[in-house]
């Protein structure tokens, strides 16, 4: 792939959070390389709850690793 | 997304604890941002003991976060 | 919600576990208020034994967050 | 429950482990506090991979706290 | 198995989050060592969301282990 | 059991997580102490993806262990 991450530092929490979702988007996309075929997912599991809890799961993962990475921006 | 995650520090255990809720929600939220949608699923997995858990094992990532940002209130 | 935790710091790792069983509760309660739910569907995990594993491991990441909080008890 | 956690501190990493895995049923053991039944899960469990294997997580949990909490035995 | 990891620092983030990928991968292969039956599994799982989130799980945590071992790339 | 785990310390990075994948291996074995139902189940599991991603996760989340134990192998 082309270079989409060359840093984890971001200025605020919440850039970290969007930086923690694009992580855990890009964690599929490596498995899965077809957009297409990610959009047509996202249509049945964004409409289910379970789903939804469990992609907000790595989230919450990978934010763990960007806010140590921020000092929690203290 | 407008501004809603400013700082990780809380005053309390608790408000962290509340603090960890929101992210998880927030998790959600950018996967389907329809609060019509996430309000109809709530109705089905609030009444799941296996999908409470789930939320639960989301927060409790999350807090891990939030309490060492806060150095455990110590 | 009232207050209901003010310290993560215990005296001893096994009041330690007990908070982090209080905290994958609260989890719970903050997505289904309903205490009467709450305990209709505990009869029902309390039998399934996933779902008593799942409950273990909110609590296992939660005890990670308290055993910090505590220096571990050394 | 009585008294049955003290210390997080054991004299090698295998004791460590079985520590954790006592933690792990002590998680289960809370919320199903009948011996009996647990027995009777077990039976149906020890017998599925999945459900070994999410047994085998949350040991994984509860040994990242315990290895910690003895600086890893170096 | 022949040597695949002598090292766990790379120059960026990025080749982090490609290393944490194959981390997730040998996790796999250890206990499916035959590549043609993972590529027939792969085949179905990328084509199921809940499949592909679970990967990013995996991805996750071994990148929290990949990013602390380079300090972050601060 | 008898004695199967005496150092968390492994000369690289690759035998950490060779040593990652076999306390995920000893996490199901203390629950399902059969050899051979154990072995009767990897037959199933190994041709599952679900099931691999989730053997993968345990191995993950030892290896965060076995890696910090070790420092990263800086």
């Amino acid at each position: 792939m082309s270079d989409w991450l060359t840093s984890l530092q971001t200025d605020t929490p919440q850039q970290g959070f969007e930086l923690a979702i694009q992580l855990a988007r890009k964690g599929v996309a490596y498995t899965q390389p077809s957009a297409e075929i990610r959009n047509q997912l996202r249509d049945a599991y964004a409409n289910n709850a379970d789903s939804l809890t469990q992609s907000s799961q790595v989230i919450a993962t990978h934010y763990q690793t960007v806010a140590a990475a921020n000092d929690y921006w203290k």
